[in-house]
């Protein structure tokens, strides 16, 4: 017997789908600005769990939302969430989006350092960006790591930190170390995250902005 | 107090995240050649309902390893995917990715037909490819419901299918509708899924060529 499908046109499957995960919810309530940003995670994963792990410095999404829609750049630590991240809607209040870690001397500095690329790219995007950033990292504790020490030393000043690393060796820590640091951030506590997360969660601040 | 690192090199870190999940899956035994798929899937998300929901078919894994040392070409639903995929290690067996969501052609008859560019983007797959193809979809449940039909029409035969789409809406029905054709699957059977995942099973797949 082949499944039955629900009747629906493709406009309205986020509508929809959004519908299931605020039913599913129950009657959870979360700050009316970081809504969005939890449903759109939960939405990108099909996992409950970011109901619970995100954190959210304070008023870190409309800090977000004013750096957005004064055209704030981000820069990612893949390349994955830079495709993710709706560089359209982006481009409308004048952002872009850029990732370094392809870039033959972040690869070339790494291998002298003995260090990862994504740490080196943030180092690159600190030295390059002139304008307020968004760090979206959603693969590389040390990019974060290098970002605190960064920030310590006074040589970026995030607009946001998305803080959304995944993976099982030293990604716990360096969430924590980067919610001890005075600058916003949107973190998902824990092991989970990934690109999708980061880009989701950039996305969910975009789809904010009138 | 600033959280404890472990000390560990760039080069090691992933091989200490797969024995971090090797004990926490305990003595979980699985197939020799879907262990590396499963385990880089949770890998990739931390999730370790991956363990429990991937579905393969009869040799689904030789068929693909097969497929890919023969130079086979992937087409992904999104550009993530695409971004996710290790293009270098697939075109030293001559493989290629492409993903056509973003073509103006899919985009306008999509809007002409009423369905989704993800429906046409793999009709327009199945229209180019003159060789052995791998369809890797991570986002679009009506991606399978067309791939499903081309392949009852004899339009394409895929070498694999890994059928990932993550959400709500019609997700678990396209799962359990592709994994009914008479073709090669990777399925992660439910709503979890994700570009994400879909590039860390073809990645698992190329890893495992020697």
């Amino acid at each position: 017997m082949k499944p039955e499908f629900e009747t629906i046109l493709p406009d309205e499957i986020e509508k929809r789908s959004f519908e299931i995960i605020t039913e599913e919810l129950g009657g959870r309530q979360f700050s009316p600005l970081e809504e969005p940003v939890i449903k759109r995670c939960i939405h990108t994963s099909a996992d409950f769990d970011y109901a619970d792990n995100l954190c959210f410095s304070e008023n870190a999404v409309s800090l977000a939302l004013s750096a957005l829609k004064n055209g704030c750049d981000i820069v990612t630590d893949t390349q994955m969430a830079k495709a993710g991240i709706n560089k359209k809607k982006l481009a409308e209040f004048g952002g872009t989006v850029s990732c370094y870690m392809a870039d033959e001397d972040v690869a070339m500095l790494a291998k002298q350092e003995g260090t990862t690329r994504a740490c080196i790219s943030m180092r690159k995007a600190a030295s390059l960006c002139r304008r307020q950033t968004i760090f979206a990292v959603g693969n590389a504790p040390t990019a974060l790591v290098e970002l605190y020490r960064l920030i310590e030393q006074g040589k970026t000043m995030p607009a946001l930190i998305i803080g959304v690393p995944v993976g099982f060796v030293n990604v716990v820590q360096a969430k924590e170390l980067i919610m001890s640091a005075p600058a916003p951030y949107i973190v998902a506590r824990g092991r989970k995250g990934g690109s999708n997360i980061a880009a989701a969660i950039v996305n969910a601040l975009l789809y904010q902005l009138a």
